[in-house]
């Protein structure tokens, strides 16, 4: 089986990520973890910063390997030659957008298929943007984060660790 | 029956906010109208103008009580000794972002239970937003927020009472 | 805080179940779990042993008790001197249902007032019907259902407990 | 503008579809309020009842008739020479399944084009089968369906008038 | 038939627009397509930069105009004697925003009807920012917008044609 | 990459799921596409009939072989050594009955992942009992499914072919 791709912020990386890329490291030979830079969105991290956290957590995974790149997905997949998206899906809302950037990713690359697979119950209302508001507050992310993303959340916010 | 809470921005107030405080006054001891803040959003009311307008709404309601809180609910929920919070869902999409919260403030307080109500049909389409945008370009929102609500609404966007 | 209806047809009761009923008696002074029978559905229990397996789920709770009901619920309600209806919500297509039950019962007594709880993610893809369509063909529903309902499942398909 | 077709069930007509009815009537030159028997269903009232409830509905509307069809929506409408179907749309789960009729019809006739109509909020709770259950179990029906159709269902159901 | 307003942003227009505008000037006498403009979203082209964009796309359909507008919707179909809005609907979350608006625009004016349709299977993906995304980026956006609109996103985006 | 399973009701086959099939046989070695026999539903074709038709649709895919199986999903799963299912999404209403599959089968079977493939835009409003609805009352059911299905089709409804 050929090379998958797991794209996304990873504002932080969260344990609902690293779930998807797991399973996605059991399936296929080779998963590329890959930060897209988003003009549009005001990130927390720095892609610099993001990359080493996801780097830090996939280190136990040896067929997954972590980039960021700054332009169109297909264009890296081309580049890549990943034929295979993998997404983790949660509820409609995800749903709806994942299903536009996949039928326009097929428009741009007729090669280039969109795998979902469905989130774990338990990860189902969990997201970076949530973990941020929590962390901002002073709230704990212990098991929703990894300990050293939790870390840099906490020096973020301007808490010892 | 203990103390609830309804929590919002109520930026400003609504006839839909009203609907869900006072069925939440005629089943609670004890009811607490918060308004949390977001440091994400820009409002178009102060904190202490949301609290002044929501004061004046709910003066008839003898157990209700209208506070303020920087920081995260279920601290606040903690401190005050509320285990409920009441919602109003509206539509689908609220849903979804109401399950969301639900679900993480219950797994950072797992006393902490929500109770949703469903808006009356008539409130379905009514939003804080679409109230601003109406008064923004000096449409009529009686009806749709209290009497005191639209003075300010009126005020704020240079309009003569 | 009065008295509150868990309604269904608990075809049969799941831990699904369960858990709305067990958070309801927390909050609420009595809990009355009644089974309605549609006339409409084609159900795998009688009645009366949906009556006995939801009475042996709920004995440890002594503000927990069990009937049944042929007739509309907003009658049955007022009969009780119930005012609350308690509902659990596990998805979108759930919440559009209750959305239009909860509607039809205000309308039909203005009393009447819904609250909606979110299923625990864990029970987010369990059902009475997926339940019985695993112990039909013989898969194993331990963790889903209490025993007792597992023994009867058993029983009801021709297999040895 | 041409003629309009507002097909349906109508088992039986309620005042959601007649705010359907009366809404198009104000905008079409002709609009046709016409039953199609779909095999699968399990009707309550006969084609003919559901003719004459719906006939007695709509006699105030010069411009609108009753038809029945056994048969596919777009060879109908393409015998009567009408290009326009009207439908109202409730919620999201309506929204999903107008939305596979629709492309579908388009799709057998690529001139027959669907407009759809939200709702009233009063009506979003408002079906046939909510209908018929209320009053099987002899709850009222004033004012969810016009006062000759509830006199019908009362007969149905062996209650007098 | 009347006349029917095909509001929008159109930033820029799409072929998911073109198609709904289409659609309306076969059914109805005048079709106006007026660009609305919210303060609130920050725009990549000028308002007169999308008139003119609009204009080119719908010249050669006789009964289309293009107007721009800043106010309410409902304030301006007052003034042109608009009774019909048409408004494409995509998904899911389109159907509860314009559910949302045009609930809120009959409230504001009871004469005015919305009527929707539901966009080609092809456009189901399209919308003004995912080409946005796709032009910054340095993909092809041939086939989404009329060639005119491409030539426009290739120089705002610094390449040349 | 090892085998993936199709399964289904195929009643009958339609070009929706040739797409899904045909897909995933570019990726995975060995596909099996296999009819799972569902009680509850009164098929149009017999088991058979449903095996011959898929088995001449995918007689041009050499990695792909057709099964029928009664009983739960998972089992099959585990006597052939499989480990992916795939399953096609075209709306909402597919994703939450989906989503409760794919959750269950992992609680069965932690090994069995499910993979989910957005549907082609254009079958989005593709299904086989709009196929069954259109060929019974005599619709052209042509480019919907394979020539073979609609011969079918046509003597199954008593059309001479």
């Amino acid at each position: 089986m050929a090379k998958a791709l797991c794209p996304g912020s990873f504002d932080p990386l969260t344990y609902g990520h690293m779930d998807v890329i797991e399973r996605a490291a059991r399936v296929f030979d080779q998963v590329y973890v890959t930060i897209f830079q988003n003009d549009a969105k005001n990130p927390l991290f720095t892609v610099q910063e993001r990359v080493e956290m996801c780097r830090e957590a996939v280190a136990h995974l040896p067929n997954v390997t972590v980039d960021a790149y700054h332009g169109l997905l297909v264009e890296y997949a081309k580049r890549q030659g990943i034929s295979i998206v993998v997404k983790g899906l949660r509820a409609v809302s995800d749903f709806e957008y994942e299903f536009q950037m996949a039928q326009m990713n097929r428009r741009l690359d007729a090669e280039l298929e969109t795998f979902f697979m469905i989130a774990r119950p338990e990860h189902a209302y969990l997201s970076s943007s949530i973990v941020k508001t929590i962390a901002r507050f002073g709230g704990s992310v212990t098991g929703l984060v990894p300990p050293h993303v939790e870390s840099r959340l906490l020096r973020k916010f301007g808490r010892s660790v």
